[in-house]
């Protein structure tokens, strides 16, 4: 059996500057390896955006497994603030300093490394999918969903998915994601009428209703949660209205309202409720409310089932911890893939990313291979 | 019986420009004519500020009708927006133009000119007193204020206090003004603890503690008006957080609230409870909300009585309207006035105060000198 390094692989992509959306060769570091190996590789780059596909074994396999990272990265920030060079992949005392190395240049090592191991035992009905794009940190308009896009269009299929993402807070093997709560932000616009402050009766103050629709929202329980998600939290984040005159009433005032939402709720029906309580609240005050909502994504659950369970076994093996299903956290290219499949996200632990002197212990690199082989040929047994 | 000339003195007052706090020979104006006439003439300058006390008859006198006024007038605004010189005094059909025409040059030339002509028959046990001065439309600091304390040091009494400000709001004779509301603002800070709007629990977000003790505060009634207020108004005015973040709780926000009281309230009386509302709310959502409280004067009120009736009869007797006794408006020098004696204001039609092309009807002004004289008359028989 092959051994592929997945230590050697990391530090080869780190040293590839892929600030995003760039690829500086980071894709071509991945094919050098893929292609021999037996994958076909095939760039899906769309508007500049390079991302590729790598399939082992025949499209249209009755099981195919597959992953999903990205090898873009983030700004370095400010160089002075760094002990080691961003791009340098310097390894100091067992841990591997670079901009990348938990986000996810590691992580995307660790399931190639480990797919190419693994591409030799594989079934002959069976695939290995690896979609990996470079654009995950910046618009994701031309990233993963351009892949998706190209699989739709072309026939390419995964049973199920797995997200190479920095899921663990603290300890390596603690947490898997199986979904995220969606997200959605509320533009309230409240419009009276301007006059003085002497004489509100001749005026419309937009003010009462801002502080009354603003305290009904923020009063009201959205759920109590579910089995698999928290609470759907509401946060009135800014109200202004910009008046420095004490002796004038506004003419309007503005707020923003955050609502991150689980799968109880959509875009659509947080959309309606708000728009309800701003026209009931508009009717008694007599004043206008403009509301605009953007819906940054939805929920998604994949629910617990063969993939987390898979997951969960090997993740037991190889760290002695049984890891949480949780759907916290920010949003990653998930909330994509799950229109194509099941998918759960499992990676090393995210402490340093995004932070200067990013950096992951070489052993926990090792790691994760082993526990993405052990997923391999546990679904594949 | 001498016929002192309101019409030429509003013009000599005129053509001093008298931008407050400047006094530009204004009260020199009023001295030159008001020492000839009998009265005793005291410049009571503090710090830098230009006033003038005149009295005809004896100091102490059992009986001395007091009139109050300003010869300082607000700035022009863009010269180039007037159709007249604003310190010429032109009359153009019968309308006299410029600044303080209304706001209250010819208020002062009309109770001036009455008090020299009534004084040939004053009273032996009887006084005149005019207090008159260079800042009532700045900081107000130096003004009356002085001129009041410097007769509380000397002796100097008024029996009652006639304030010749324009308190007609269209047409002459229809108003006199016998209170003001009070005012004050307070100013709301709201503190919590910023965080990340996906996670507020670990935040504590100011802003619904902030919606819901503005929403108490304007739906509050205050009370109902009384026989010779209005209903005291309490506005929202301003709102502001200055968060650009969505994905952020923010540790802070800010309002400001002005309240205009009537007599059964009291800057004291409106603090408590401010600082009630603010400390439950602050209880309920486990925030801290500091309250600063500026009160900008507190309300009072001449009851109807022997002032007011003088001045009714006259105003009926001269005009063929009977003055409403109002207690709208802004701030006067009345708030000042009143604690030393009963004070009532009435004046000519306001309606052009503080604009470009200021400017009174000459006809007005002969017609307010006559109702003053008639008041003196009144007052004294």
């Amino acid at each position: 059996m092959t051994h592929t390094d997945p230590i050697s692989l990391t530090s080869d992509l780190i040293r590839c500057a892929s600030v995003t959306p760039a690829n500086e060769g980071a894709l071509e570091v991945l094919e050098a390896l893929l292609t021999p190996a037996g994958f076909e590789c095939t760039r899906v780059d769309r508007n500049g955006i390079c991302n590729l596909f790598a399939r082992c074994g025949p499209k249209g396999a009755r099981r195919s497994f597959g992953f999903n990272g990205h090898t873009d990265v983030v700004p370095i920030g400010n160089l002075e603030d760094w002990t080691q060079d961003p791009f340098g992949a310097q390894i100091v005392d067992g841990i591997m300093y670079g901009r990348g190395a938990t986000d996810m240049k590691s992580g995307v090592a660790a399931f190639a490394a480990a797919a190419i191991d693994f591409s030799k035992d594989l079934p002959d009905d069976a695939a290995l999918i690896l979609a990996i794009t470079g654009d995950e940190e910046g618009d994701a308009q031309d990233g993963t969903t351009a892949l998706l896009d190209w699989m739709d269009e072309t026939g390419e299929k995964m049973s199920l998915c797995l997200v190479g993402e920095p899921t663990c807070p603290n300890e390596m093997g603690e947490m898997m994601k199986i979904g995220r709560r969606g997200s959605l932000t509320a533009f309230f616009t409240v419009t009276g009428k301007q006059g003085h402050s002497a004489y509100p009766h001749r005026a419309n103050n937009p003010l009462p209703a801002m502080a009354r629709l603003m305290d009904q929202l923020a009063s009201h329980s959205l759920d109590e949660g579910t089995d698999h998600f928290d609470a759907s939290t509401l946060a009135v984040v800014t109200i202004d209205t910009g008046n420095p005159a004490t002796n004038v009433i506004p003419a309007q005032t503005k707020s923003t309202v955050n609502i991150r939402f689980n799968d109880i709720h959509s875009g659509a029906s947080l959309s309606q409720w708000l728009n309800d309580q701003a026209a009931s609240v508009a009717a008694t005050f007599g004043v206008e409310i403009d509301v605009q909502i953007k819906v940054s994504g939805e929920a998604f659950l994949t629910p617990p089932g063969e993939l987390s369970q898979i997951i969960s076994d090997a993740v037991m093996a190889q760290t002695g911890r049984r890891p949480e299903m949780s759907t916290t956290g920010g949003t990653s290219d998930a909330r994509f893939v799950k229109n194509h499949c099941p998918v759960v996200e499992f990676g090393l632990v995210g402490k340093t990313m995004h932070q200067v002197d990013e950096c992951v212990p070489v052993e926990q690199i090792s790691q994760l291979k082993a526990i993405y082989g052990q997923i391999l040929q546990d679904y594949f047994a």
